[in-house]
C-alpha cells in the first residue's frame, strides 16, 4: 500500500483494527448459532457480544502474542478472552483459524467492492456527462496513429462509457465470486460443527454458505476476482493512454487539468504534461500483474497449504486499494479534462480532404468501377496530399480517370463532414439509451 | 498449436480453410443487409451467395496474393471475386477490414468456446459419477500436507465437481463477452454503412451487434475472455496436483491409469508416473500465461493500432486447444482414476489415533477446562505420537490431568471415523442436489 | 509457431529431424566415451555412428511406436536399433531419457542463441549506420509527449544501440547459462554412467558438464535464458513505440518504409500504416509472456516432474522463433526508415522558443534571481506560448522584472540550437568509441 | 511493504530520510563538480555540504509544498534551501529532476543488491554445512513423486547450494546493470550540464556513468533487474517445495524447526506443518509477478513517461524487502531443519529392492539379451512388488527368464546402496572444489 495513491475509506477496509472487528464478529455470530442448536450457554453468545462488541482490541497486544504462538487466531482469541472472561471458552468451538480468516477476507473483500462499484458509478457519471456535453465535438478518428475519418469526441467517451459499464458488469459479478462464508471446520466436513452455524454466519454477513470448502474457501474465486480487476485495469489504461495521446504537443487537442501553483518539470517552466494518466499507466500495469500470483493461488495442496496467504496479504490490500485510487484519479480527470474543439478541428485539416478517400473509393465503385482500379485512383491522389501537400479534391477534379467516372458535383457532395455523424445518435442510444 | 497437445474438432476452428469460409459468410451475410436496405442489387447478393458458397478457397494463391498488398483482407477479397465475377464490386461496401476479421474471430472464440463447454460437461459427468462411488471412501484430509482430520474422498471430488461447475458459468460468461458483432466501419461510426448491416450479420451468426465499436471490437471483452481461461486453467492444475500427490509412492491412494505396454522411464522399468496430470500442471501454466498479453491488448491506441493482431494469432489459437486438450486429458484422467481405499486406510491410521486431537480438544473444553490447557495436554500427547510412534489413545488414558476432566469412556468416544462423515450428505446435496 | 512469424534457419532448429539428429549425436558421442572406458565393445561404437550416422529418421514411425509405448526416448531408440542392428544394445547403457532430452534442448537453445546473436549484430549493424547518418538530424527531444528540449536524431538512434548492446551482453550471459550438458543417470548420481561420458559429450557438443543435475538440467538456468528473452523483447517494443509515435499523423518525423504495391487499407486509400512497428510490440508482448511460465517450471518435484516439458514445448520454439523474427523485421524496419529533418525542424519550432525555456530560467538564477522567482518568471511567460501562440523570445523581452536581470543581448543568446547538440560527439564516443 | 515479510536494514535503504539523504548527496557532489568546472562558486558547495549536511528533513514538510508544487524534487529543493540559504541558488544547475531520481533509484537498488548478497552468502553457508553433515545420508532420489533410485541428502543440497550459487552471479549481474548514475538534463543532452558532472558524481556514488540517457536511465536495465530477482524467487521456491515434501506426514524425512510455544493449528493440537516454506513459495509468487511490470516499464514514449514510476514505487521496495525476507527466512529453515535419516532408510526400503530395477536391466543387456526383452523380464518382477508387495530379489531369483541370464550372485550384486553414492564425491568436488 503505497500512501500516495491510497484513499482512506479503502485503506481503512484493510486496517488491523477492522479484521480484528471482522474476526470478532464472525466468532461472535457464531456463538449465536451454537447457543441457538444448543452447544454452547445462550448466556455465554450474550455475554461474548457485550464483552466482546464493547472491547478495544490491542493491535499491538496480538502481534506480541502472536510472536510466541506463531498463529495470529489462536493470538487474537486469547486476547479477546482477557475481555470476555471465563465464557470465552465457548468461543470458536468446532471452528478452525480458517473458517474465520477467509469468511473475513471475503467480507473485506465484499466491502472493497462495493467502494469500487461506488467508484465505477462516479466514473460513468463522468464520463456520460463529457459525452453528452461533446456529442458533436467533431474530431479525426484515427487508426495506427494515423489519420482515419472524422468522429465525434463525445462518441470516443461513449465508447469508455460503454467499456466501463461492462467492467461495472464484471465488478459485480466478481463481487459474487468472493461473497462466500466457510464455517466448515478442519477440513470442511462439518465434523465438529453443525453446518447451521455457517449458515447462520453467512446470512447475518450477507454472505453465501460456501457449498463444499475445505479447510479454506477455494481459491479458484479469488483467482476470478483478481482476474478481474486486472481487466478493469486495462481498461483505465486504455483511456489513460488515449488522454496522453491527445495531450501530446503537436496533438494537443486535449489537457489534464493544470492547477495553479503546479510545476510540470523543475526544469522546463513550460511544460504542462499529462502526469495524471501517465500516472494510471503505471498503475494499471500493477493491478495487472497481481492476477498472476493470483492464479498461482489456486493449487493448493490438498485440503490448503498457506502459500497463498502471504500473497493475499500484498494483494488483497494493494489490488484494491490501487484500483480505488485509480478508479478516483480517472474520475477526477475526465471531470475536469480541458478539451479543445479548434484544435481538433484543425488536425482534421491537416491533410485537406484526405479524410474523405473512402467515399470516393466507395463512389467509384458504385459508378461501375472495379475496386481494384478504384483503389488504385484514389491512393494515387492520396498520396500527392501526403507527400507533398496537395489539395486532395483539387487532385481529383483533375484526375482524368476519376472524372471518367464521376461529375465535379458528385466528388465535391463526398467532402461533407456531415456525413460521417449522422449515426451518432444511434450510437448513443445504444449506449445510454437515449440521444 | 503444439499437435500432440491438440484435438482435431478444435483445431479445425482455427483452421484457414474456416477462416476464409466465416469471412466469407460475414460478407455475403451483409450483402443481404445492404440488397434488403438498397444499397446493392438483391440479384448480386444472391450471386455473391452462390458462387462464394460454392468456391473452393484457395490458401496459398490468398496467401500469394497478400504478399503483395501486404493486406490479408484486399488478398481475400481479390481472390473471392475470381469466383463471382462482375457482382465482386457490390462486397464489402462501406466496411473496413476489421468488421470481418473481429466479427469472424468471435465467431471462432464462440464456437471454441462451445466445444469448451462440451469438454466441462464431460469432465462435471465424470467428477461426479466418481464423486458418488467414493461418497464413503474415507481418507485422511491433509492441511500442509500433514494430516488433518478425516474426510472421503468423494467429498475430495464433490469440491472439484463444485469448482468446475463454476468454472462452467464462468466460461458462459467469457461467451456472452465475445459473442459480438460489429460492422460499422473505419471508424466506428456507421458513415459509409447503415447500422441496419450489423444488426443483420449479427442476428444470421448468434451474435449480438457490439453497441460501440471503434475500428476494432473493445479488446477489454477478449481480456476477459482469456484471463477467465487462465482461471480456468488454474483450476485444472489444482485438480491435477492432488492427483500428483495421491501418487507419489509414500501416498499411493491413487493412480492414473497405466495401460498395458506403457513404460514409465527409459532406465527405470519399475516406474508408474502422474505424468499426465503432471503434463496438465505445465499446460495450465501456459493457458495462464496467455492472460497477461491479452490485457496488454486492451490498450490500443486511439480507434485501434494493430498490436493486438499477432498476440492473438498466437494466444486465439493456442488458449482454446491447449485448454480443451487439458479438459479432455483431465476427464480422461478423472474417469480411470486408480483408487485404493486400503490404502487410504492404512495411511489414515498412520498414527494412530492422531487424527482425532480436535475432538479430544473440544471435549476437554466441554468439561471446563481452559482452552489453553486443553490445547497443551492434548498437545503434549500428540507429540509423543508424532515423534516416538506412540499410540494416542494410550497416551492419554495415561495422562492424570486428562483422566482428571474425561472419563475412559469420554475418551474412548472421541475415537470414531462416522463422527468425521456424519455431513456428507449435506455436502452432496449442496453440490449434486441429492445425496 | 506462427508461419508468418517464422524464418526458416530458426524453425530448422526446432524440427523433428534436428531433434532426432541431435539426440542420436548425444548416444553416439556418449558410445565413444563408454566404448574410451571399456563399458561396451570399441568395434559397437563405431558400428553406431556409422549406420547411425547414416540413417534418415523416420519421425511418423517414431511417433507410431510412441502412441504405444508413451515414452519417446524409448520409440526414438527402438528405431535406431531398426538401423543399428544387434549392436544397439549397448546404446543408452546407464543413461536416463532426461540425459538426451535435457541435453538436446539446451543444444538447441545454443543454436537458437547463436542465430539471436548474429540478429543482434545486424540490427547492432542498422543502428550504427542510421546513428551516423543523422547524428547532426536536430529534432525535439520530448518528456511525457510534450516537447523538452532540443536533441539529435542520431541521438535516439544512439541511445537504442546502446540498450541493444547491453541486450546482446545479455544474450550471450544467456547462452552461457544453457549451455551445459547431463549425462549424470537416473536421479544425477552417475550410479550406472561414469561422469568421464558427461565431459566427453559435453566437450563434443561445445558445453560444459552440469556441475550438479538430479535427473533433470536446473530449471533455473531456463528461467533466466526467458526471462532474458522478455527482456529483450521488452526493448524491441520500446524502439517500435518510438517509431510509432514519430509517424503518426500529426508528427510525421519518420515513417516505415512503404513499398510499392502496398495498401494501408481496405477502406481508406490514404493511409500509411506503421503496421511494422504495431507488430512488433504485438510479439513483445508474447515474448514476454513467456518468462513467467518458465520461471514457474524451476520448482519442479524432488529431483524432477515433467510438468516443465510441455511449457518447455511451446516456448522453446516459439520464444526464440518470434524474437528471430522480431529482430530481423525492426532491423529492416530501422534499414529503410523514412526520416524526414525537415518536419522534424517544423514541429521543433512549433511554440516559437519555447524549447529554451530551461536557459532562461538559468541565466536568471545565475544573474542572481532566486530558483523560485526565476521559474515564475519563465513560467507566466511561457503559459502565453502554449495558450495564445506568443512568441517566447518578444514576452521575454517586454517582461519587466526578466529585463531586470537580464540584458536582451543576454536573453537573445539563449536561443541558440546548437548549444543543444555541443556533446553529441562526446555521447557518441562513449557508445560507439568514436564520434 | 508487509511489515511481517520485512526487516528493519532493507527497510530502511527504502524511507523517505534515506532517500532525502541520497538526493541531497546527489546535490552537493554535483554542486563539486560544478564548483570545479566553475559554474558555480567553490564557497557554495562547500555551504550546501556543510548546511545540507547538518540539516535534518523534515519529511512532512517537503509532502505539504509537493502537494502545491506536485513535483516531489522541487519540494524537496525548496525544503532544502530553508537550511542552505542564498546559496541554495547554485543547486540543482542545469539538472533535471530525473538526474536526481534515477541516481537515487539506482543508489538504493545498489545498496539493497549488496544486503541481498550478503543474505546469499548466508544461505550457502547453511547449504554448505548441511550438505557436507548429510554429504552421506542416502535416502531415496524420487522423479514425479515416484521412487527411482538412491542419492544422498547432501547431494541434493549441493544442488541447491550449486544453484543458489548460480543466484549470487546473477546478482552480481544484476547490481551492475543497475549501478549507473545519469546527470545529463532534460534531455540527455548535457546542453545545461556539462558531462564531467556526472563523471565525478558517478564516481562518488560508486556507479558508472550512463553512457547515454534520455531523460532518465533507461528501463532495460531495471527490467533486467527485477526479472532476475524473479528467478532468484523461483529458486527459492523449488527448494521451498523440497523441504515441504520431504515434511508431509507420509514422507517426514525432514522437518522445518518447530519451536517451544508454536502452535500448528488452533483446531489440531498434534499439527506441525511447514508454515514456512509454505510461506516462501507465497512470497516467490510475488516477487516473481513483480517481473512483469518491470519489463512493460521498458517502453516508455520518446525520451521519458512517468509511467515507471508509480511502479517502482511498489516494486523498487517490495522486491528487494521480501526477497531479503526470504533469504534469511530459508537461510534460517536450512540451518535448524530437523533431519531424519532413519526415515529415509525406512521409506528407500518401501518397496524391497525395487530401487535397483535399472541395474538389473542393465546387467541383463550386458548379458547378452535385447533391451526390449531385458525391460520386459524387468518390469513384470516390478510390477509384482508394486502391486502386490512382493520382495524384487526373490522375485527376479524365481525367474526363469531372468535366472537364464545372471547367476544368482550377478543378481545379488545388484542389491548394493554403495553403488549409488560411489560418485558423491565427484559431485561435492565439482560443487564445492572438495569433497
Amino acid at each position: 500500500m503505497i500512501p500516495r495513491y491510497s484513499r482512506p475509506e479503502m485503506v481503512s477496509v484493510w486496517s488491523q483494527e477492522t479484521k480484528f472487528r471482522i474476526w470478532f464478529e464472525i466468532e461472535a455470530h457464531a456463538c449465536d448459532a451454537l447457543a441457538e442448536i444448543g452447544v454452547i450457554p445462550k448466556e455465554a453468545a450474550k455475554t461474548i457480544w457485550e464483552k466482546g462488541g464493547a472491547a478495544q482490541f490491542d493491535v499491538d497486544k496480538i502481534d506480541e502474542i502472536e510472536r510466541v504462538t506463531k498463529h495470529d487466531v489462536i493470538a487474537f482469541l486469547t486476547h479477546l478472552a482477557e475481555f470476555v472472561g471465563p465464557d470465552s471458552r465457548f468461543i470458536h468451538q468446532g471452528m478452525t483459524s480458517s473458517d474465520v480468516l477467509d469468511t473475513c477476507f471475503n467480507v473485506q473483500l465484499v466491502r472493497a467492492t462495493d467502494i469500487l462499484l461506488a467508484d465505477m458509478d462516479a466514473l460513468l457519471e463522468a464520463l456520460k456527462r463529457r459525452a453528452f456535453e461533446h456529442k458533436d465535438t467533431v474530431t479525426i478518428g484515427r487508426s495506427h496513429g494515423i489519420h482515419a475519418e472524422p468522429t465525434t469526441f463525445g462518441v470516443k467517451l461513449a465508447l469508455a462509457y460503454a467499456e466501463f459499464d461492462r467492467c461495472r458488469d464484471r465488478l459485480r459479478a466478481a463481487r459474487e465470486e468472493v461473497a462466500t462464508c466457510a464455517i466448515s471446520g478442519a477440513v470442511g466436513t462439518f465434523a465438529n460443527i453443525d453446518p447451521r452455524v455457517e449458515e447462520h454466519v453467512a446470512k447475518a454477513l450477507g454472505l453465501k454458505p460456501e457449498p463444499v470448502s475445505t479447510q479454506v474457501i477455494p481459491r479458484d474465486r479469488h483467482a476470478m476476482y483478481f482476474a478481474t480487476l486486472g481487466v478493469i485495469a486495462s481498461s483505465i489504461e486504455r483511456l489513460a493512454t488515449e488522454i496522453r495521446h491527445l495531450q501530446r504537443t503537436e496533438v494537443l487537442e486535449a489537457e489534464e487539468y493544470f492547477s495553479p501553483g503546479q510545476k510540470g518539470s523543475s526544469a522546463m517552466p513550460h511544460k504542462r504534461n499529462p502526469v495524471l494518466t501517465e500516472n494510471l499507466t503505471g498503475l494499471a500495469r500493477m493491478v495487472r500483474s497481481f492476477a498472476m500470483p493470483a492464479m498461482e493461488n489456486v493449487a493448493l495442496w490438498h485440503e490448503r497449504d498457506i502459500s497463498h496467504s502471504s500473497v493475499e496479504r500484498y494483494i488483497g490490500p494493494d489490488a484494491t486499494v490501487t484500483l480505488d485510487f485509480a478508479l478516483a484519479r480517472l474520475t477526477g480527470v475526465i471531470d475536469k479534462l480541458l478539451v479543445y474543439p479548434e484544435r481538433m478541428d484543425r488536425n482534421l485539416n491537416q491533410f485537406k480532404g484526405l479524410v474523405h478517400s473512402q467515399r470516393v473509393l466507395l463512389a467509384l465503385t458504385q459508378a461501375g468501377v472495379s475496386r481494384e482500379d478504384a483503389y488504385r485512383l484514389v491512393q494515387r491522389n492520396a498520396m500527392k496530399v501526403w507527400e507533398h501537400g496537395a489539395d486532395f479534391l483539387t487532385e481529383l477534379l483533375g484526375d482524368a480517370e476519376v472524372t471518367a467516372a464521376l461529375s465535379e458535383a458528385e466528388i465535391r457532395e463526398k467532402f461533407d463532414i456531415g456525413y460521417h455523424t449522422k449515426h451518432v445518435d444511434t450510437i448513443f442510444r445504444r449506449v445510454f439509451g437515449k440521444a
